[in-house]
């Protein structure tokens, strides 16, 4: 009794079409990650539990996929004196990656003899999360990552910047890229005279957008901040003008101008790092939108500096690219004192948005370029030498396998949109004749053999 | 305390320079790959353990890593009422792909309704397989297959052979492809007498190349073969000529003409398909070594046709490309006969050979071809204008993040193998000039600023 076949839920196949268009999308962001000098790096899919095990939160801990020892795992194990979690340290002692970030820093820590600091390094390869799998949410997906360690040059925030502008002008995908700082919110909460509630704070004000103002305050209220601090929140929201302008009212709060009177130190660090940045954008010239944004507060718990978004302009879908700066990545690991900062691409949003403006190329369409029929096992040779000199300049061409009637050719030319068909009989072969006809538009030519130039020129759209 | 990082054993880390050199084989692979119209897929990493259970034998059964259900796989289970085996069944039903003709079947059959048969197809994707790990045996390693499904024509054996030609010719690699037919080991086995037999003569006649004649002789007898059969296959391993007078040979005895008397249909059927073959490679031109087998018989049980496999000529490593025909892959997942025959190529071992024969170009050093030194804070305004021109030209640049000691940028470029290093300071910066120095020869230019022509023909080694 034959199987039916099916896949995890979760996990996809993707098909010569999808595979074409997914590679557009990590070609281009390759290409920008070379041009910049980010060089590539791979790492196992298994990872050992422990380097993945705390890394994430106790959620995160949950979604890793476990992977049961090889050999007969339970050969050793009294399983009647166990319970669930105890046997599941015995028997799983490696887990698929989670994400690209944990596995770099251990790279980083474990190959830190062989490596040239400042690194920088791009990966781009599958993750595999045990979350609910539900629209635009898999259990397989791609990371595409650029990081930089071991600097603490605010040259590597705007590189970044400078990638992202790259990679979406070339993807002709319209963004706002927001940009804030951890100190910034840290120096929030201080001046509140709520130093400890920075995630608080952060986690209320995120949600202004969606919303809004007097939600916000309410939300702060619930998590115990006293109407004073929210008074000072709130005038920070209230912000208007340029990045320099508010740049400057935010530097006389954070000097003590505000109603706590508090100084922060940590706040007019942050303050400083970001006129900087702002000033290097300017020098740089970014052709996209970049913005600000006081209450971006992504990776809270884990960015120490800079923390970057970029959302579409023209589809609504969350962010499609994301980022900020880390001080202690590899403290986990042992290295201490390495800071660096890096950027993730959402390759599966952008599918989506490009998927929806229609923005993919139109010559991603086919593998193949020309099919030359088979009508006619005696021209199969000719049929060879032609194909031959075709690919030995590059045009990929498929010599249909079976001797068929020429509908079925057809059929599979069409299918697989193949551009060209090329129809050679008896009389072709024995005149050293090429017969081609553009599918598309119908147009029909007849080209002598030896003259490889006039069939590339009709092949490439070179014709007159 | 901080852990040492490590990762699981059989698995591997690739940092820049191996991750060039790989991409180099993955990159001309799939080149080739394309220019024959095959089309890329990719499958995901985990399969239902249904999928994958029962199709590599005993052996791939325990090899095949198992993933823990997600949540609490343990809770609806009574721990002391199970055995290892019924609780592994109970808490997993995903593994890993252990290759990628089982997913590629199983993706035909679910995918039948959108595909365009004959269907070629080919797959560059991660494999694991929990061996116990040895000298370039691992347990997470890169397979490069391609397929054609739905065409008995032998056509598509010719392709993939020009495929292999290709491919080690552009790698730069000597190789000798070696040809036999299942059908004509199955005629063997008849004309012995002994025609479930097939697996053991060929199990013995494998081995010939390293245990010589007596000892293949003295195996088959032990394996139950009459000393009358033996004869047999004596008289065709000893078969000497032309590929053309092999096969003639090989006729006469496949009509009767051997000690039994009997005649093999199958036997002649596979003389015929090798007769076809050896005619479509002479009339395609191929550059490489080629030559028929008898005693080749590698993934018997599978193949049901051509049979493939290929060695370096120049480093002793075992088969670096294998593959054939199999009549009845998708059989087992619902889709009777749909013929296919794919070969696949040796990713690690290729690597090994081309490190061997040191045959890595040497232009895959560095992603990097300028690094612009950071001398001077005052100055990066100046070369975030020149490596933007520079980048929008293709050039891969660099700004060194931190204003810092030329020594310690000079060694960052000489580890990083990067060719070319740009000194600017104030001087330059006043007068609108570019200072660069080639690394290897020491050779130092001074541009205009404006004049990217010269610095571009400088850069690309354009310089007379």
């Amino acid at each position: 009794m034959a199987q039916k076949p099916s896949i995890p839920k979760g996990t996809r196949d993707f098909g010569p079409q999808e595979m074409a268009e997914r590679n557009y999308i990590f070609d281009t962001i390759r290409d920008v990650y070379r041009l910049y000098g980010y060089a590539p790096i791979e790492t196992p899919a298994q990872e050992n539990l422990s380097t993945l095990l705390g890394k994430y939160g106790d959620e995160g801990d949950k979604l890793l996929f476990r992977i049961l020892n090889s050999g007969d795992a339970f050969a050793q194990v009294d399983l009647a004196a166990e319970d669930g979690p105890s046997l599941t340290r015995k028997i799983c002692e490696k887990g698929l990656r989670y994400d690209l970030t944990v596995p770099f820093a251990r790279y980083v820590v474990q190959h830190q003899n062989d490596l040239s600091f400042p690194f920088k390094r791009y990966q781009i390869q599958p993750v595999w999360r045990a979350d609910r799998p539900q629209k635009g949410r898999y259990r397989e997906f791609y990371q595409c990552d650029a990081d930089v360690i071991g600097s603490r040059s605010l040259l590597s925030e705007l590189e970044l910047v400078q990638i992202v502008d790259e990679v979406f002008s070339r993807l002709d995908i319209r963004v706002a890229v927001k940009i804030n700082n951890r100190k910034v919110l840290s120096g929030l909460a201080e001046i509140c005279g709520a130093p400890d509630k920075v995630v608080d704070i952060t986690v209320a004000i995120d949600k202004l957008d969606k919303i809004g103002l007097d939600a916000v305050k309410a939300e702060m209220g619930e998590r115990g901040l006293t109407p004073q601090a929210i008074a000072v929140v709130e005038r920070i929201l209230a912000l208007e003008g340029t990045t320099a302008e508010k740049i400057a009212a935010m530097r006389v709060l954070m000097q003590g101008g505000s109603a706590s009177g508090i100084v922060s130190e940590t706040g007019l660090r942050g303050l400083d790092e970001l006129e900087e940045l702002f000033g290097l954008l300017a020098a740089a010239g970014i052709r996209q939108e970049v913005a600000m944004d006081l209450s971006l507060a992504r990776g809270l718990n884990y960015y120490t500096g800079a923390i970057f978004e970029v959302k579409a302009l023209d589809w609504a879908i969350g962010s499609i690219c994301g980022g900020g700066r880390y001080d202690n990545l590899t403290g986990i690991f042992g290295l201490p004192d390495m800071s660096g900062v890096g950027i993730s691409f959402g390759a599966d949003r952008i599918y989506d948005v490009l998927k929806g403006l229609d923005k993919f190329p139109r010559s991603l369409a086919s593998a193949t370029t020309l099919l030359l029929a088979n009508m006619d096992a005696e021209a199969v040779p000719y049929l060879l030498g032609l194909a031959r000199d075709l690919r030995a300049e590059g045009v990929s061409c498929e010599i249909y396998p079976d001797t068929t009637r020429l509908k079925k050719q057809f059929d599979y030319a069409d299918r697989k949109a193949i551009p060209f068909l090329s129809i050679n009989g008896s009389d072709e072969v024995a005149g050293r004749k090429v017969n081609i006809k553009r599918l598309d538009s119908g147009e029909q030519r007849l080209f002598d053999r030896d003259d490889l130039a006039a069939i590339l020129a009709f092949l490439c759209g070179n014709t007159d």
